[in-house]
């Protein structure tokens, strides 16, 4: 029987733990799944220069076309999946996993530093108040915009609690905003305004990272980078510390 | 200025990362606060092997009493403090970092692997599905039960949202699920019982790590290991990929 892992790379180049590392270099076949999330261009020419060469695969090969990979396995084979980040957090390799337990194989997943918590430990707001998470999708198959991230974090709100919003992965920041407005307009719950405080993280786990606390207006002059970005909305009553970590991060 | 570096660890010595290690190497003076959480034995010798002799200190020191910590930075010093998982995840350094902050040192935050997104990945669960954690502690000044994580769970399960239960850092999870049964005798909400899933994690990021699914009356005659434990108290409705997931998890 094969064995299959699910290895997380962390957010880049400088998160690659040992287990990772060793896993990796003990996998007869591994696969890079590089599209579903962004990060710095150096993570691939980093596992070059560590000797492991990935077969570069997209999405679609992970999740709904992976013959190959149980062929593989059916072979005995191990075949190690590196992904950015964690592999089963805000990623779908489930099934894959499930497949390849119900035939026999082995499935050891690997833990990695995942965005989930990355920004978490850098907003300096405490990790007890996160409640759900929600993806910004920027619209839907007839065009119009879905609420459900409007109402995830307004049950949040309600309950005092933190909102993590993953976005696409070429959405900025300032589009995701616009759409919350949006959404605010539809759904009109007073919830979100133009001097609504949110915390935004630009290139995490890179180089250039910048984790920003500002206000809603302030997004529109405020010079972005690039993709990916991801969104913190905080909570309307906050601790003293929290408060006090905050004022870190204001521009 | 000195230079304050809050370094995660990660879970145990294979989760260490690159730039954990570089920024330890490059530290004047380390500190290891290796008793807010346990881990396996192995990661101190594991950093003695790596050429770093961290300063073993207690929680205390860190929180409360770090005059030490900044006389270091005002010599210009850069001060490392080494701690298991993630510096900024349910621990709270955040005093020192403002206090070094406030004095114009540069403070920088290395996250690591940490217990509450390694248990998410480990679940099998959706990461989109968790809500607000919560600490079962043993009780109150006055042997009183504090039934807060109970009104926690009662909040998440309408929601339909999974919960993380830390438990103490000598909790073992048959303790903390009698507390949980002793809440909803308290509380009388009708959402606890013997018959309740759970997933256990025992050991995490250990070669003996465990991750199981069983009901509350199966854990007393389960053999569990030693602390530390923590628990994932499920939503009451699952997506059809997260019962697959916890078939490999059931005993």
């Amino acid at each position: 029987m094969g064995v299959l892992k699910l290895i997380g790379l962390g957010l880049s180049y400088k998160f690659i733990t040992e287990i990772a590392l060793n896993e990796l270099r003990t996998s007869d076949v591994v696969y890079a799944d590089t599209y579903t999330s962004l990060t710095c261009g150096d993570l691939i020419s980093r596992l070059h220069q560590l000797g492991i060469n990935p077969i570069p695969v997209g999405r679609d090969f992970i999740e709904n076309n992976y013959k190959k990979i149980l062929e593989l396995l059916d072979q005995g084979k191990s075949v190690g999946i590196a992904v950015i980040g964690d592999p089963m957090i805000a990623t779908t390799h489930i099934s894959l996993v499930t497949e390849a337990r119900t035939k026999g194989h082995q499935v050891s997943i690997i833990p990695g530093v995942s965005v989930h918590c990355y920004i978490i430990s850098k907003s300096m707001l405490s990790s007890y108040k996160f409640g759900k998470s929600v993806t910004i999708i920027s619209s839907t198959d007839y065009g119009k915009i879905d609420t459900t991230p409007y109402k995830v974090l307004k049950e949040n709100l309600e309950r005092n609690l933190h909102t993590i919003f993953y976005l696409e992965p070429n959405m900025s920041a300032r589009d995701a905003v616009s759409l919350l407005l949006q959404m605010e307009k539809i759904e009109e719950q007073g919830i979100i305004n133009e001097d609504s405080l949110i915390i935004v993280g630009q290139h995490l786990g890179c180089d250039d990272e910048e984790i920003v606390s500002l206000k809603i207006k302030e997004i529109a002059k405020y010079n972005l980078k690039s993709p990916p970005h991801i969104i913190i909305f905080p909570s309307k009553s906050l601790h003293y510390m929290e408060i006090e970590g905050l004022k870190w991060l204001m521009k």
